[in-house]
């Protein structure tokens, strides 16, 4: 029998490839960082991972983050949203060091790690320690640096200098790293500096990552001001092709789907931060329906508070069947889908990631689902969306490496992490 | 320095109790079940748990649940519930012996356990092998056999003697038992049953549960046939007092709301079940500013699927945000609070458990903050109710002895709990 660099043997592998295929017992093979085989027979390697009466599944992908607000967790909450950016983030964001921005976003990383996300998209400042943190711990990360111009033309400049510096440099980084423009969102930037924004990745050749009608009161106002909604006037301006991701899009009317679905948008759906803020319900099952690519976030921990992409996609399951009071709306295996392929999708990283198949990058994530409140696991995709915690990831395996085994971190001391973002905090919010 | 019997020492103390005490560090000092000592003094014990870093909170109380559906679970999901149950639960409820329920329920109770729930209100058939698990596995039960008389007065008066009957020979067993009597639904009993109820209940001196306005459609075609709502209805024939729980109580209005608070109805809220069968989502801010005693329930394993009460209460406070459009609705403090001072005050517990406090029977949690999803743990109230989940109790007491030590469940062997659930799920689905 052949042997593998790395083999994952015994478990219930769900693939999450175009046939869905599970199998039960499956077995994977890797070799550098790539998978080689995925099927019913068993494989042997140098290193094996015995996940017998695990789920296996690909390793989660958190379509819209800003890690480092580790930093902002647990504080000031219950808050409405501009209550809380205006009078508790904003003042304290002004105070950021590059150093505070590495310390949180590594625990952010490592917390992400140990809930088996492999993949996170990001937006937030100083986006190259952001890089080195996500590296350092071992995930993959689409970061952008967040573009907040303010209708201001000399503030936009800079930004966008910023912004393309970091994407210029960083993009395909160590294998890891792929990056995109941020402009924050259609309220806190004008089309003049959306345009710039357009144009830029289209010389970059890179992504863009904007929030979009997240809150009602915005899109109301930009409505008032411009004639149409955000969507037809970003649609006017040939802002939208495949490579545009959009966060939250939460008050779109039917023709805005269609523009959507048109162009070829993607977007993230961030159900425990659109709870959490009460900024409304978005409306996934028409949009899965209309064929737009839907990837799921957690948004950042000040908004959360956890980076729990498993319980989110209960929560995310749980409000679509609210949102359209049907319970057959966004079934288990639909919910498990957007957090892994759909994500890879969203983020036109799909060719190398979101899958179990062979020539796919090896990032691979093993729920100790021997666990009691999975018992019975008779179906794998209801067990894990709806019985499942972060807490419950045994092992994650990204790029064919192990990077949390039997639920330790492997590539960094856990508890100098914990230490260092207790001492950022305390530092950031004495004054 | 005296000595207990048992000391958790040096944690993150959340009392509960009508001050909500914090003691941080805080110690409990506690002998023969009852809590002697909670304060910011260190205390010693022949026994002793060290909770440095973790926040310890009163047992939590799980309001609502049918434990032994965990033989239901991960099955047939995503479906309406009517269809749901006709096609799939009922066929295969009749076919269930008392020892299924004995195994289903013993599985559910040390998930329970292990997810920090001390306590959990119940309805569900052979209820004398629920309360044999729930002392076996060592939580408390208040524990009622469902009558479901479906109009027919024959099966109501065989439904009311198994129900009396449980609940005579039962209440007060082994000190861990309570019992009710719970009548199904207003759907599914006649109002005769439910007047034959409420004389049962007075002579024996018991409480009632009842799920009631869980769906839109019942609740309108009561409204048909009896020209008012079931509360209305109920109320005059004088069904309501303070030993009525009601599950669900979704479609109700101001009237119905006023009626709950004047007769100090008490109300078990379950988001996840809500949401899972799109029933709707409860008013529960307005019935806290009216005073109704509120707690927290998972409903059953079938239509969640976890028991896992920490991650409920955050989707308690979430649900409440979006019912009312308002993130500051159901704070976290406020949903903590429900999930085990409110759960004790709904089920007219709270003279002996629902908070730490000298003189209390000592069930207490301790959850381990120290993982990285909770840093930093700024305000205890919110790292618990946002970042949680029932993977992260690390010790659970219950009458003063220790259930679940380090994670691993003390009083019984789970493996064989779960390969016994395993075998009865495969026997009852196999046919």
């Amino acid at each position: 029998m052949e042997r593998f660099e790395l083999a994952i043997r015994n478990g219930i592998v769900l693939t999450m490839d175009n046939e869905m295929r599970v199998f039960r017992p499956g077995s994977i093979g890797i070799n550098g960082g790539v998978i080689e085989y995925v099927g019913s027979e068993d494989v042997r390697g140098e290193v094996e991972v015995d996940a017998s009466r695990c789920v296996v599944i690909p390793g989660l992908i958190n379509c819209h983050t800003h890690a480092a607000m580790t930093l902002f967790r647990n504080a000031v909450e219950d808050q409405p949203l501009e209550r809380w950016l205006k009078e508790y983030v904003w003042p304290v964001e002004e105070k950021l060091k590059p150093e505070h921005v590495r310390v949180g976003t590594r625990a952010a990383c490592a917390e992400m790690a140990l809930a088996g996300i492999t993949c996170f998209n990001d937006q937030y400042f100083y986006m190259d320690q952001v890089a080195e943190a996500a590296v350092e711990v071992g995930i993959r990360g689409v970061l952008c640096e967040g573009m907040i111009e303010g209708f201001d033309e000399e503030k936009g400049r800079k930004a966008l200098k910023r912004g393309t510096s970091f994407a210029e440099k960083y993009n395909g980084w160590k294998g890891m790293i792929w990056t995109r423009l941020g402009p924050h969102a259609e309220y806190s930037c004008s089309l003049e500096f959306l345009r710039r924004v357009r144009e830029e990745a289209d010389r970059l050749g890179v992504g863009i990552h904007i929030h979009l009608a997240e809150t009602k009161a915005p899109v109301e106002e930009f409505i008032e001001r411009h004639g149409k909604s955000p969507v037809k006037i970003l649609d006017e301006m040939k802002f939208f092709k495949d490579d545009v991701l959009i966060a939250h899009a939460i008050y779109l009317d039917d023709e805005d789907l269609r523009i959507l679905s048109e162009r070829n948008v993607a977007v993230a759906y961030n159900p425990v931060s659109n709870m959490k803020l009460a900024s409304g319900m978005a409306r996934i099952v028409e949009m899965l329906k209309l064929g737009i690519r839907v990837g799921i976030g957690t948004d950042g921990p000040g908004s959360n508070n956890s980076l729990d992409l498993l319980q989110d996609i209960k929560i995310g399951t749980l409000l679509q069947k609210t949102r359209y009071m049907d319970p057959t709306a966004l079934p288990a295996k639909q919910a498990l889908w957007m957090a892994t392929r759909g994500g890879a999708e969203a983020l036109n990283l799909s060719n190398l990631i979101g899958s179990i198949e062979v020539g796919k990058k090896a990032d691979i994530v093993v729920i100790d689902t021997r666990k009691i409140r999975y018992i019975p696991v008779r179906d794998p995709y209801t067990a894990i969306t709806y019985c499942s915690s972060g807490s419950d990831v045994r092992d994650v395996i990204v790029d064919g490496k192990i990077i949390v085994r039997d639920g330790e971190l492997q590539t960094m001391d856990l508890q100098k992490i914990v230490e260092d973002l207790e001492n950022a905090v305390q530092e950031l919010f004495a004054g």
